[in-house]
């Protein structure tokens, strides 16, 4: 009897949770961040004057994990225009493809659905707007290099006669304001509002479509940013923006911690999780406050092959990333014309450098950073025991952490395809 | 009142769950199986002719992830001790710790209160039965390097009058059958039965004490096991022993998918998984016949730093590791004494070495086989893109996967130390 009961309840609990239809979906990619990156920044972030390691805000969203390969003409490891396809459309594609199938033929995104639904929808990343990730929400085209394109097709496609894309935030000057094109007047002669600085941002007409473009390419790191956290400032502004009775799609990501995993550079890529973990917690408290809402965060891939301890050590000490002046990438740059080396190579990195450090570094003779920012990278893998395999991606699984109606869907092991179909059926239970 | 209605039916399925007791609870921890080893498992077991990746035993029985840190005298990355004592008594401790906290004072164990509560107790594993992982559920010790201490106490130890552990299967010769004392014998003069060849466990009688050693360490690879399925034999075969009214506690370990970690030997790792996997599949069709049990399988770390993927490519090809007739370790040793050197090494690996491959080979001049056994991972490695960072473990979370009653109680995040406090509140809920 007892059996029963439960049964019954279980299936009641199922179909009220059945009906479920958010009103707004926040999607999140935590661009190339694996396992290993939030089990890091958990050590990273950990107070070290308590005998505990505090959860995160990543361990109070867990809920599944997502296997991410892309349609096997590419292997079983992804890059991120497949990986952002598969969780914009849910169709396993090739590497490079952006939303269309291994055809190439265009494939229905969530955040299109959303739009022709009459939601708002917008994308607010740390990367470029049009790069692989945002463009795989809002765009079509055979290969993520078709930059240009891409952010042509921000402003030339329509559904049912309106832009794509109610609010864009993020980087990407060197493809909007071009001598071919200017796409920034164009959108702004369309009636969006266009700001070029973060603190703008405080100031822009709620509710309005908006353009915000913040660097040439990428954002600065996070780690170079005057105000560090920007993805949360980007975050607020776009939800802020979105906000209407028809309910709206945003698509969130920080894109760099793949740039760091790329770099091998773990103090860079620690920094873009603490960004990205800010976003998270004053999205939780959101979701607390519009239960309306669905979040719903995972990665395309790890990145670098990234390892909590190396070479036989079994040990990892995020300490050494804690007091870094600026990202490794800068204090290279900066450390080119040191006058005094070694004092600006403490300054910067915020400890003492050991004779063999300092050694490390006066032995570089070259006209370009790069040098000087793998050797400093290297002082912060030996310091902090991080190991790396790659500067590409790796093939293993990846988290998904929710939050909001309709979370609990996303329980388990999942397919990286089975998140957007599961996102599609929200969608379509729209009364 | 719809979400009134949701909210109800939440309350009342969890206090529905929150009277569930598993009459049996079998743990099962995946020595040094992180993230990647799953992921990799998946395209390993991966059917070539179809076009999906099939979903393995794993991603059916995916709940949660679970951090794994020791206490922080140790640092951030645990060894299996401490990471098997935090699974056995919901306590961190040291590297090193069998089943004692950081003071070295002993702490209950899961399985020992299931003792007390009339249960049958086993251990089924491939290391020795007095290995770190088993030794934390059933013994205590200040260092898991006390192999003949261990042993002992497993004879010596009572539990309300009777010995810790009613089923022992596993390898251990060299501590139980020693110059200074026979445990074998003792064991056998205590009433238990005595087996130390796989094939007797078909004829043992059924529910009476059992000792089963078959190695004088750990057992062989399962790459050169007769039937390389030896796990799901040692976990049957400790079940049916252990099947009574009253109920059982079972510890299973695959504990060489580390060891395949520590050696960064792809092949030998992914066979020991294969040998997990099916075990863990015949344990899923038991739950769905004894839906009173409790499966609840977790990592204690990963090893070796294993990514899918490595040095820039975006590749993983388990295909070169389907066909190898023996474990890289017993190819090197067989290599040591080949006549020709290649015929030999291309019928062990089941394909044609290059002559880069050969002359890898042919300028090893060792009389010993590991300089061999180094050559031969390294060529598995570069064929099959696999990277490791580590001879050693290191700190990523590692999954959680649970099947049957009480099972939904491991959802999310968790610490290790998570695990054994759920174990023991559904051990306490007996009545």
């Amino acid at each position: 009897m007892k059996q029963f009961a439960t049964f019954l309840l279980a299936v009641l609990c199922q179909s009220a949770l059945a009906t479920d239809t958010p009103k707004n979906i926040i999607m999140i990619v935590g661009d190339g961040m694996g396992p290993a990156y939030t089990t890091a920044y958990r050590m990273y972030a950990d107070d070290p004057s308590t005998p505990e390691v505090e959860k995160t805000v990543f361990d109070r969203l867990l809920v599944g994990m997502a296997s991410t390969h892309p349609d096997l003409v590419s292997g079983y490891v992804t890059d991120s225009a497949a990986g952002a396809t598969a969780l914009s459309t849910g169709v396993k594609s090739y590497n490079g493809a952006i939303a269309v199938d291994v055809n190439k033929k265009t494939v229905l995104t969530v955040l299109e659905l959303a739009k022709m639904q009459g939601r708002k929808t917008g994308v607010a990343v740390t990367s470029e707007v049009n790069h692989a990730t945002p463009a795989s929400f809002g765009s079509h085209n055979e290969s993520r290099k078709n930059y240009d394109q891409i952010a042509n097709s921000y402003f030339d496609d329509k559904i049912k006669g309106q832009f794509v894309l109610d609010v864009m935030l993020g980087g990407g000057w060197k493809y909007f304001i071009r001598e071919d094109r200017n796409l920034v007047d164009q959108f702004k002669a369309a009636g969006y509002q266009y700001v070029d600085e973060l603190t703008q941002l405080e100031t822009v007409k709620a509710g309005t479509p908006l353009l915000g473009l913040f660097a040439d390419t990428g954002m600065p790191w996070a780690l170079d940013s005057v105000d560090q956290m920007r993805l949360p400032i980007l975050a607020k502004a776009a939800v802020r923006q979105l906000e209407n009775d028809q309910g709206y799609f945003l698509l969130i990501e920080a894109s760099q911690v793949d740039w760091g995993g790329h770099s091998n550079d773990i103090g860079a890529a620690m920094a873009e999780m603490h960004d990205l973990a800010l976003t998270l917690e004053w999205l939780e408290q959101y979701i607390e406050k519009n239960p309306d809402t669905l979040m719903v965060l995972t990665a395309d891939h790890s990145t670098g092959g990234l390892t909590i301890g190396v070479n036989g050590n079994y040990r990892w000490e995020p300490k050494w990333l804690k007091n870094l002046k600026a990202s490794p990438s800068e204090i290279a740059t900066q450390l080119m014309t040191a006058k005094d080396l070694e004092a600006l190579a403490n300054d910067l990195l915020g400890f003492a450098l050991t004779k063999e450090e300092i050694a490390s570094l006066n032995v570089i003779e070259s006209d370009k950073p790069k040098a000087f920012y793998k050797a400093i990278s290297k002082i912060l893998d030996n310091r902090t025991f991080t190991g790396w395999t790659t500067t590409g991606h790796t093939g293993v699984d990846v988290q998904i952490f929710a939050k909001g109606l309709g979370s609990e869907r996303f329980n388990g092991h999942m397919d990286n395809t089975d998140i957007a179909q599961t996102v599609f059926e929200l969608l379509r239970n729209k009364k």
